[in-house]
């Protein structure tokens, strides 16, 4: 980032206090600014740090008035918190996509077509009749196989790897050293004891806005599609196999394990390292306690359930709460037992 | 894959009725099935879709007698569920063995041995005094260090890490990601409260026919070989620490993670999220249910385990099942010892 | 390694009986020697391995006489297991931080200072204005993002991703495919059931001497830092979500998560598979039970936890041996019910 204070003044709608020249490099709580830092002042109870913060500006509400004299500009506007927000969005979003050209030594297959305003970093790879958006930005080291469709606006990290036949959707984030359409875990056992491996021909499908977390795994259907609808958030080290197919909006936390062919709902809000045995359906709008062991098939929309084996959340939380006392309840069995044997 | 009607049945030993010179470029279930795709009949409460499906060929049984007008080429063989199987794993065959060749810019260290029919994807990195068989497949952004040997038909997906003195066997998969041979976790206390690094010096051995799922890691052996013996398969994000055994054959499920010169027997069925702790042994033939914590040996061949502490599954079913009427279990001895107090 | 016998002796300070010409390049157990490798002989109980051993040297006690003749030079010191380790230390050393100088193609961005005896490997991308110290090794295949500081004699093995703004202090290994400063998971809520991702501008500090396991993912604060305090190890395949902090020297074993915001303190001993919720501050020198889940902060230092949801080991131990008998007590009550009825 870099911008005069009266260029995110102008942006925020906003009126200046003070030098309107300065340069803003960065954003920091108002108790950490430094020079070139820009910070925010909506709780008052943080207004100390204004008269002593390095930042060169802080954003303030417009019905503020300084009691003491202040080093930073100032930027008034309607609410200094909704516009510090919005500040780190366009921040953000400005980080994101950056990055524009194509850094050599880089490959690219033949019959692959590619849209415009892209990164393609050092070092990846695009295999042969992909099919790339505008706006796509391909971090160094990715690999991208043969016959992959990746829409507009999609960040691939450092290290991604998405498999051949993968259709990546518009608006995704793929983290750094994800794995997208890895075959997976199919194998008949034969009379000897050995394992046969059952062909896993199928690819997945990400629907747009789609974030998929640093080290998650994918793997491709057997045949047909795993799937992963439109809004789906991934945490880091995630396990989704083949077949799966995970509801619009769901949003699933860290090192979750999903077997084959289990299908979740909608809007369901998965905690972490949680583990969904096979073939499940999982009704909408289902809530799952982390660690929890999920065995059958959820039917009605909206249940919470946790525990492993899983059941209801607050049968569950019941259970446990007995389940610390039950050195105190074999006593007082115990206790009972000799009294009524006297 | 391209191949013609006639050339297919060819190889299935089948007879063609309707157009054979038709181009087959797919597999698909029959309800799916899009020109260009071959599919199969065998379960017959699918023949309606035999009757509408765009597929341009249909595998059938010899015994098959069709109601009504086909659009697609028949194939008709002996058991056609058996032949379309074949075809699948001829295709996945012939997928997983395609490439063919070196692209550039990839990295070849000195004294390194490599043999024919092999493919080295772009960015590929191998070191220096390897020994690499036939029809070895290495994709793009794969590592391989100095001296590490891996045998014929083996396929070294992107991203894979194998590390000095690694001896991969024949028949292999290693799926994106994959870490093998990396230092496992050794660290020795000191009096001031920080670790000493205990040097890993030993490597990882795979034999024959093993399968390392994406994100997997493999650490190499304090001193000697962490083994993972021939046919076992491993899915995606299991960790496999120092100086581990695991026996022919065994399966193990995703995420799962087993402890430092923890010895696993053959033919053993490890389920998902499970947890070992170290140097124990595991006798042949363990099943052990999802999310359970091993923290002891099992000595008894075709024992199945199951929770955390893991103990006998049906054992652990009975617990399992009381747990959950908990509440009223207590609510019943509180009933009792009011009764006794009167 | 390729040393003589006598320069080991000298560098042990030791003396010679036998060839100290011969040349050692590895170190192996004294029964599993073989020509060209160095060995040692500390329990007695060993010793008939001595009179067997292939091993070209073997270090022994001064104290030691040899009951038969030995073929393998001896190397005589004040305390044989001792020296042996020290070689083992030092050999570790010599080859990790063996490799010098620049493989190409390698990626370097603009304005990013490098100091000497450095590695870069093949395929390896450090971005712009990053500041790399002395000695550091950075592997093939592994992306260093801009602005990006890493200390002296720190390793970053194969396939590690070290996001932007990161600060890696020096000591440090990197093992491969570990992620560091990737976007945490932030999303917040929308009224139409979407999410929207909330900016994480933050980056992440590793302190001194700190170790990252394979595949492990450490994700960037939100703002400010997420903090690896000085000599963390950290096994693989653990999660590390944003702006946690993890205290001087506490060791975490494999597939551990840990959530948003968390402070655990140092000299924490935190086993394999554990979950922590976010937000929670853990008091230094916890110890916590493999595939505990940990919800609530932990106020006592020393304090030891376990199960899930995790509390005291004592009284988790306690429980954990009533839940087996879980099955019998329930019938036990059921039995003093009948008995009371009549």
């Amino acid at each position: 980032m870099k911008f005069t204070v009266k260029q995110i003044a102008t942006l925020l709608g906003g009126e200046v206090a003070g030098n309107d020249t300065l340069a803003i490099t960065g954003l920091a709580k108002i108790e950490e600014g430094r020079p070139g830092d820009i910070s925010f002042l909506s709780n008052l109870k943080y207004e100390p740090h204004l008269y002593t913060t390095q930042a060169s500006a802080v954003i303030v509400d417009r019905s503020f008035e300084p009691k003491k004299p202040v080093d930073s500009a100032l930027i008034f506007v309607d609410n200094s918190y909704s516009a510090f927000t919005r500040l780190l969005e366009e921040y953000h979003k400005q980080l994101l996509f950056a990055r524009v050209g194509v850094e050599q030594p880089s490959y690219l297959g033949e019959g692959t077509e590619i849209g415009e305003q892209n990164y393609r970093g050092a070092f990846s790879y695009i295999g042969r009749n992909c099919r790339i958006g505008h706006n796509v930005k391909i971090y160094p080291h990715s690999y991208v196989g043969n016959n992959v469709q990746i829409g507009d606006n999609t960040i691939i990290h450092p290290g991604v790897r998405i498999l051949d036949n993968s259709i990546i959707g518009k608006n995704c984030v793929i983290h750094p050293n994800a794995v997208i359409g890895s075959e997976g875990f199919g194998f008949a056992p034969q009379s000897d004891g050995t394992y046969k491996t059952i062909p896993q021909l199928g690819n997945v499908i990400l629907e747009d806005f789609v974030n998929v977390g640093s080290n998650t795994t994918i793997d491709c259907a057997t045949m047909g599609s795993t799937i992963i609808r439109q809004g789906v958030k991934l945490d880091n080290l995630i396990q989704v196999g083949h077949n799966v197919e995970i509801g619009k909006n769901t949003v699933v936390a860290a090192q979750t394990g999903i077997s084959g062919s289990t299908k979740i709902g909608e809007n369901c809000v998965i905690a972490g390292q949680v583990g969904f045995a096979g073939h499940l359906t999982i009704a909408n709008g289902t809530k799952v306690g982390a660690q929890s062991g999920v065995g059958k098939s959820v039917d009605k929309e909206g249940t919470s359930i946790n525990s492993s084996p899983a059941f209801g959340l607050k049968e569950s939380m019941r259970s446990l709460a007995v389940f610390r006392r039950l050195p105190t309840l074999e006593q007082r069995l115990t206790d009972l037992e000799k009294k009524n044997e006297k």
